[in-house]
């Protein structure tokens, strides 16, 4: 039975690797659908990534890393649905736009719940048979409202948690838990307007173009890696709601964006920056 | 004879404004070519722009002052070509799409002298015709290196000052000998990567797009009302240097974009906003 | 009580024409909120559409007609919600898009019934609390099925048709029924690819651009009246599925750009045109 | 000494290609800097582009061709800058970018001479020193002028022949004599309005959005591979003129995109498609 895999690669560069590496999975008898590679100059870092199809061997994974040496990330996924947890607070757009292309499978996801701070998103969600959890900050500290969150997010076993607006901070602690596995859309370009209000600010610099930002999340907010950028047109007859409005737009499609290329396997983070194989 | 203006109003929004403006210009026989208007809800504040022919008698201009009171702001404006400078300091790709427009008819203004701290822009500029200056900002201080600037600026009278990537710092006493005439093209979406080297910053945040942004000068560095902004789609296989030649192509298109707005009158400046009339 | 209404205009152009239409609005006591006018040179037509607020009084229409003479279109409509018949196939996307903004009202309209000849939309429908007729065109003539769709249709007195990806040609006779009331999703730029799946042609001419065209159907398929375009890059490891994929999100989002514009009463129609006011 | 080189090679897809190849340039000590891969599904062909660094013997070609076999196409290419001709009839617009671009360097390219069938754009060639050839075609057969052309230009032995806005139609004869070498600039959309005055028939036809496009040129006019596509929006307020004038700067852009990617050997023709190693 022939299984489709993605190789994914990062270690030191040097002569041969991809000789190598390819010498590697011929022996193994696996078939290269796709290849990519690509060097950071700036460390000399290579990166790979591979579709592969055949029988991928205990042994495979053990060769590579004798080639590549300690100093290297390998990663063999399977290519099927990664399971996510969707974390909102109270605005419905990009909650909405996920339902239908889960729904649909117009993305290579699967929804195992919703989780909110407030409790009005939940008739949308549960028409579309996803488990909702409605879990109040209210009368919690941050600490104690997180816990409840870790706990039940835990539960799901989530590949990733998408941030589809979910508008409270989160502490260290609660992003250590689940590294490199949180994807936020934020409500502008980065680096932007900060703080409270962003479309006011926007409205109040008379701005011709608003955008979105979709990032992984580290411990500085709104500072993690860039995974895609999109922007709108906006000019002096748009309000400050006109550009919240299209604001949503831009935010819903950014996020779908950036989640197809890493639901895909797509992208790899390194120094506080995405490296894509966008095709 | 028939002859074409621009009729430009800002007043206090009023009910039956349009009414009595127009009334004037039926009484003096002038046909409306086309007509905007605008008003700004946070203020109450009117703007119209419109496209006449005719024969534009000096009564029309004291009697539009009667109608909209002390508190406006009213001008006619020949439909004709605007004299400019252009100051520059090294970098030629804003200059020579400019020098080309020019020499083409492709925007409506004039060139009548262009200035610069550096030589190397000579020969490209005085093949196409136009006078060049070389006035150098070495062992001057900022002050009479500015008043020389102003001085040979003065002489040709101009309309409109634009800074094709001038990378010096205007003192407030420059922009208030021409205020609200100096256009500049700012290398980076406005907010955004503040100081020297933006492009670096922006390769070391992995940002996915870059942008260029063009406005008005006021005292405040780049933070004077925007004109035109437009983007650039980047990843991560662009150097710092691969992102500051993307970014000058956009730089160009931008400033010939936001240039090409107000050589056709249609820009309002209002409150550190633009109010544009694109068509 | 105050009102808010649109009065669109069109009619032979004259000089005085603004100064006579806003002298009516004046002696009513109407607020003109938002104006906008345009001159198609071609033949001399003005188009005129204004926000007013107030009492809309039965003379003011007649008042009006008598100004602007016989060979004038006048229409004064209340700034309200257009009720909707949406017709699908098969297809998803754009039903599902329209569901949500109706839901949320993201989207000037309310959908008083989903049409389809087949059944596989229901549920998605009813979910949202929308009637669904499925009529099937099975063992039925084009003529006696479009009856049956115009008895349905016409139950629910619709001021737009909205074909969300409905996947038949529509009789002379259906179209007729409801001139310049129905509106078409297309899958491509028009002109474009023409006939059956286009983006297996469209992959077969290794196009670097496909785009989406909402659009007035007249008689002429295909032809009538153009409301938005837009486009999205495609490169050579797009396969036609994946350019599919690619043209369902360029398709939702452009029937939606077209459908605010429609129902914010900004879109004339003349010559097989569109004049848009767009802001 | 070390040099940069391309190595592009498209063959029969099988297991072990890259294995084999990578192996070859291992051997002969040759670095790897970049590398790409596509494999075209419809019929298995292998796609590999790779930017080396090291010496290229003799011997390293050879090898590869005997590794790969009889139907394959292998080429070695120095990475330095491409010898091209500029065809032109009388606008301006394409030429005098590409003038600006090739006094500072900013496209690969080396401009050997200008053609034209008019001799109005003698004196910007001339200001920039490169050669102008006027060839006009009046009392000419098509095949005496095509001949004076193909003299001129095979003269200058052209790495590559640009079309930049050259309007006259090329026989089969002069495109077999510079197959795959010839570029050109179309002034719209491909497909898109056929014949003369498209702009008009955009006009006429009320379209939002108009586009050029780069292509190859073979024997069936304006059906080449497609290099790049790029559009900009219009609306009802753009005369015939106005588009034509958007068109003019979408077309020089698209231009430069594309022979950016065809200097820098990028771009495979196949099956009238191009596939693009863009980065």
């Amino acid at each position: 039975m022939q299984n489709r895999y993605r190789l994914l690669i990062e270690t030191a560069d040097k002569k041969g690797l991809i000789h190598k590496i390819t010498g590697v999975l011929l022996k193994y008898e696996l078939n290269i659908e796709q290849n990519n590679e690509f060097v950071e100059r700036d460390s000399n870092r290579f990166f790979m990534r591979t579709d592969i199809s055949g029988i991928a061997r205990e042994n495979l994974f053990d060769e590579l890393r004798e080639i590549l040496g300690a100093d290297s990330e390998i990663k063999l996924i399977p290519a099927e649905k990664k399971r996510v947890v969707i974390m909102v607070t109270k605005e419905h757009h990009c909650l909405s736009d996920l339902l239908i292309r889960h729904k649909y499978n117009e993305l290579e996801f699967t929804i195992a719940a919703v989780t909110s701070n407030y409790d009005n998103l939940r008739s949308l969600t549960e028409n579309f048979d996803i488990p909702f959890h409605f879990i109040s900050h209210e009368n919690h500290s941050r600490e104690s409202h997180e816990a409840e969150l870790i706990k039940v997010i835990k539960n799901y076993d989530p590949k990733y948690i998408i941030l589809a607006k979910y508008m409270r901070i989160l502490t260290p602690n609660f992003v250590e838990n689940f590294a490199n596995k949180i994807i936020n859309i934020h409500h502008s370009f980065l680096p932007a307007f900060i703080g409270a209000n962003p479309y006011k600010q926007a409205y109040n610099r008379g701005v011709k173009i608003i955008g979105a930002t979709a990032h992984f999340v580290n411990n500085n907010l709104d500072e993690g890696p860039i995974i895609a950028q999109s922007v709108l047109n906006v000019n002096h007859t748009h309000s400050a709601e006109d550009m919240a409005r299209s604001g949503k737009e831009i935010e819903k499609l950014t996020l779908a964006k950036a989640l197809r290329l890493v639901f895909d396997d797509r992208v790899f983070i390194y120094k506080n920056k995405t490296i894509i194989f966008e095709s």
